[in-house]
C-alpha cells in the first residue's frame, strides 16, 4: 500500500493565476484525506485526477479563507454527483454554522451523512484511529486558532516467511497472529520464535502538515521523526519582521523546525504571492536542512 | 466609450476543469460591473486581465453556490490588496449574513466600505442609475428566488457638427445644452434648429442577463429590444422534462425568449456539465433565433 501526497495548492492568502490556495490530498492505505480546501480545490481535484468521492475525511486547519473557501462548493458537488457515503470534517467549530447556513439558503439537503468534529486547540489530540492509520491534530500559533495535522501509518504486520511457514506446517488460521508477532508451537511441541517465521514489516511512514503558523518550536514534539513535513514558508528571511507581524514563518524557520523535529524530508509551501522565483526560499531552507524541496501545484510524491 | 462583456464562467452547478461557474464582467462607460461570482471567479478575473479594483458593483442573481461561492474570496482579496474604494453588492438579502459571518470568523475587518442592497423579487426595479447607465433587476422563475439583470446605456448626447457650430458662432458655454438637444438663437436673432447643429448620437446599447430560470416568457417585457441577451441553456430539448423539473431552460426555450423579446443577439450559456460538444445546443437555438452564439470561458465581445 502506498502513501501518496498530492499538492493541489501551495499559494497563500491571494490566489493567483499560477498558484492555488492551500489544499492537498493524502492517499494512504486506501484512505483518501483532504487537508484544507481553498477556493478552487474541486477543480484542482479534477485536474489532478483524484477520485473525488473516495475522499472520506477533510481536515481544515483554520478559518482563514485561503484554507476553506472551496469547502462548501466541494460539499455541494459531492451532493450533486449523488454521493451517499458519509463524510467526516475535522475543523474549528464555527465552520459548521458557516456551511449549514449556505446549504440552507440554497435549499440544499445533502444526500450523504456529514459529521462535524471540532478541533481541540489546547493540546495534541488523536482525532481519527482505525486499523491502519492514526491522525493527530496539534495546536500551532497564528492570528486565529489553528491546528497542524499528523497522518501516520500504524506499524505494519510482519511479513510471512513462506518457506518457514511450510517447513513448520503452520496452519492457515494461525497466520494472522503470527503476522502480529506471535510465536508458534508445532504439533510435536517445538517452540518456534516469531523471528524464524517472519521478516521485518515494511516501514511505516508519517506525514505532518504545518500551515499556517509563526515560528513555533513547541510543535516539534508533535511531529518528532515524521517521514515528511510540509511546513509553510510564506516569506524569505529578508521579511522576517513581516513574518512575525503576520504570524507566518520564513523558509529558514521552516527548516529549523524540520531540523529540530528530526524529520526525514521537508516540503515548503504557502508562498506569498510576491515570490515568482522560489529558489531563494529553497536555498535559504537548504542551508539549515539540506533535504528540503519546493511544493508546487500538482506535485505528487510518495513517502518511501 | 465601449460596452464590453467578458464571460468568466459559463458552466453550471458542478464546475469542471474546462468550464467555470457563472460570472461575467460588464465594462460600460468606464464602469465595471461583475454579474454573479461562482467559485474561482477571482482567478478568472486575473487570467482575463480585468482590472480587479475597478469593479464597483457586483450583482448576484440568486443564492445557488455556482453563482456566488467565489464572492467572499473576492471580497477578501480586495481587502488584502488594500482597496479603499467603496463597493456595492446587489443580492438576495440572506447573502449579507453569509458574507459577514465568514469575514468575522477570519477576523477580517474590511478596509473599504461595502454596501449591500437587497433585490426585489416581486417586480422589475431600477437598482442603479447615474449619468450614463441604468441597471434593472427583474424576477425570473427558479427553484429559489432569482433575478435577471438589464444594464443599459442612457441615450448618448447628440454629436456636435463642428462646421455648423463655427458657422453660427455658437459660444462654448452653449455646447452642452446643444448636445442635449437645445436649439440656438444667433446674435442677430436667427433661430437655428438643433438638427442643423448636431448629428444623431451614437446608438445606446443594453445587455440582459437571464440565469438561472425556467422557460418564463413573462420576462420578455423586462428585456424588450435588448441589444444582447445572455440566457441560460442548461439543457438541450431532448432533456426538456429535466429542464422543467430542475427549473432550467433548454437552448430552444432560450431562443424563444430571444425571439419574443426582439433582442439583437442571443448568447447561450450555463451548460450542464454533461455537454462537451455544444453544437447541438447551438443548432437547436439557431432554428428559432438565427443570431445565436455560444458563450465560452474567456470570451469577450463588444456591443456595437
Amino acid at each position: 500500500m502506498s502513501f501518496d501526497v498530492t499538492i493541489l495548492g501551495c499559494g497563500s492568502a491571494s490566489p493567483t493565476s499560477y498558484r492555488n490556495p492551500s489544499a492537498q490530498v493524502i492517499q494512504v492505505q486506501d484512505r483518501s484525506i483532504l487537508i484544507d480546501c481553498g477556493e478552487g480545490t474541486q477543480v484542482q481535484i479534477r485536474k489532478n485526477k483524484i477520485r473525488m468521492q473516495k475522499i472520506s475525511h477533510i481536515l481544515i486547519s483554520h478559518l482563514h479563507g485561503d484554507h476553506y473557501f472551496g469547502l462548501v462548493g466541494l460539499l455541494s458537488t459531492f451532493h450533486l454527483l449523488g454521493r451517499d457515503k458519509e463524510l467526516h470534517i475535522y475543523a474549528p467549530s464555527d465552520l459548521k454554522e458557516i456551511i449549514y447556513t449556505q446549504l440552507k439558503t440554497s435549499k440544499t439537503y445533502l444526500k450523504y451523512p456529514l459529521h462535524f468534529h471540532s478541533l481541540n486547540f489546547s493540546e495534541k489530540s488523536l482525532i481519527f484511529d482505525d486499523k491502519k492509520i492514526e491522525i493527530y491534530s496539534f495546536p500551532m500559533r497564528h492570528s486565529i486558532e489553528v491546528c497542524g495535522f499528523l497522518v501516520q501509518e500504524k506499524i505494519h504486520p510482519r511479513k510471512i516467511n513462506r518457506k518457514a511457514i511450510d517447513a513448520f506446517e503452520v496452519p492457515t488460521y494461525k497466520i494472522n497472529s503470527i503476522k502480529d508477532g506471535a510465536d508458534f508451537t508445532t504439533v510435536d511441541r517445538q517452540e518456534v520464535l516469531n523471528s524464524k517465521l517472519t521478516f521485518d514489516p515494511n516501514p511505516s511512514f508519517s506525514y505532518a502538515y504545518c500551515s499556517d503558523t509563526s515560528y513555533f518550536p513547541a510543535l516539534c514534539d508533535s511531529i518528532l521523526n515524521a517521514s515528511v513535513l510540509y511546513h509553510e514558508a510564506t516569506f524569505g528571511k529578508e521579511l522576517e519582521k513581516l513574518a512575525k507581524q503576520t504570524k507566518h514563518s520564513t523558509a529558514e524557520q521552516a527548516a529549523l523546525i524540520a531540523k529540530e523535529a528530526k524529520v526525514g524530508k521537508l516540503i515548503i509551501g504557502h508562498y506569498s504571492a510576491r515570490y515568482t522565483d522560489l529558489n531563494p526560499l529553497l536555498c535559504e531552507a537548504k542551508e539549515v536542512f539540506e533535504n528540503t524541496f519546493l511544493a508546487s501545484d500538482g506535485m505528487c510524491f510518495s513517502l518511501e
